[in-house]
């Protein structure tokens, strides 16, 4: 996959993607990444990217012209991959003017990001990240360039480029390869939309706090099985809203039953 | 505020934290940022920090003890502010040991961060930002030493240091000063709870596409009841789970089941 990021601040990133698992999915080939500075993109001596917004107001804003100018000649060097665009899983912001990638805004107005989106997102061959900074960016680039828009969650930041770097972190991960095969089969107990129960590892005693006799107990079925149940519970406890949508069996449900009549009792 | 981040990958935070606005809050005194290696706390001649998991498994486990003696260690350093622990917003993990400050594990576990809780933290006068790696962080950790665990969103990322950025910028553009006085007083508008609508800036038009008439008329209050407006349809159409905890007016009220009729009669 290769994730072209344009931003006002390109020396934010490569810190970040330059370590861990980024780093080996671009060693493997798996991942390149181009950045490229919106600023380089405006026009006149001064290469402005932002001015006042109309009907007055705080803050400054992400002028179109640059951000237009920026998108298109990056999609344009594009143009070779067009099977790309049979792939593309998006709707269109316009009609008319088919890009053959995803060119998304990062925006807290945008839908919101999830292990799904990121899934999504991982079936691309080329992704446009576009980080909006200072109040926000002009409307005519969010009606008329980009395809779509993803906010990473309610809160505010100071522009798009940890959001970009969120996207890129979630999707690259979902890449073949990228994981071990180990880290990912563990991923597919993410699918299922639960929280993760406890982890422990060495020592088996620590300060006093031992670790749960079932674990060092070498009984698969039954680690198995606790391991579902703490993860149910946890799941109760703090994320409620999950279990609406988490793949459950039958014992599951029990199971929770079972928690819910336990806090009757205890209230 | 002082930060501190504790990480396996402190070569991940510099790029991002030494620009923009996180740069000038640390250049204003406002923010000042400590960064510690785990690594550097563990024992032995190849300082261990991860293990497998008891009972099997794909994926390793940060070891309780170089996590431990890192944040034993930072916060001893820390125990001149006495004044902090009165202000302390935070329910403990155990009894008998209040910490001084919130001790924070980034983790899919955690409580949703949103902007409410980004404005708690920023009351604190010091946070120490635990970042987790790898499938996970021994259990113990969670139950002995952290305060309360944070997750920026229901995404699988590599580690916690992009949430652990992202908690640090959401917050210290709240710390008193950080943003200029135009735009903290935007900031009170998203206190609302609504989407924000759209922003135009010049030219005032772009390839055929104007800016919208009203936002040129120089009328102020004209304009108040557009903007107004475009976020409430902005919110009803894309995030209508926010208008749920939003703070509404009459006129508010009234616009929205206007767009509710508007709904009916086209379907």
């Amino acid at each position: 996959m290769h994730i072209d990021i344009l931003t006002l601040f390109p020396e934010m990133f490569p810190g970040y993607l330059n370590e861990s698992i980024l780093k080996r999915a671009q060693e493997m080939g798996q991942l390149s990444i181009g950045l490229h500075n919106i600023r380089d993109y405006a026009e006149g001596k001064h290469r402005v990217t932002d001015e006042p917004p109309y009907g007055g107001g705080g803050g400054m804003v992400l002028k179109p012209e640059p951000v237009f100018a920026a998108v298109e000649e990056i999609v344009a060097r594009e143009q070779g991959s067009k099977g790309a665009r049979e792939k593309h899983p998006f709707t269109l912001a316009t009609e008319g003017r088919p890009p053959l990638h995803p060119i998304i805004l990062l925006s807290p107005q945008g839908r919101p990001f999830t292990q799904q989106v990121a899934q999504e997102l991982a079936q691309a061959e080329r992704l446009v990240l576009l980080c909006g900074r200072y109040e926000g960016v002009d409307e005519r680039v969010r009606q008329y360039l980009v395809t779509n828009e993803i906010s990473i969650g309610d809160y505010v930041l100071t522009g798009g480029e940890l959001a970009a770097m969120v996207v890129v972190d979630a999707v690259t991960r979902l890449l073949p390869g990228v994981l071990g095969a180990e880290d990912a089969a563990n991923e597919d107990s993410y699918a299922t939309g639960l929280l993760e129960g406890p982890h422990y590892t060495k020592p088996a005693e620590f300060r006093g706090w031992a670790v749960p006799e079932v674990l060092r107990s070498g009984h698969a079925a039954n680690i198995a099985r606790w391991r579902r149940e703490q993860a149910l519970r946890r799941t109760w406890q703090r994320r409620p809203d999950l279990l609406l949508t988490a793949v459950l069996t039958e014992a599951d449900k029990q199971f929770l039953a079972q928690l819910a009549e336990e806090e009757v009792r205890r209230s």
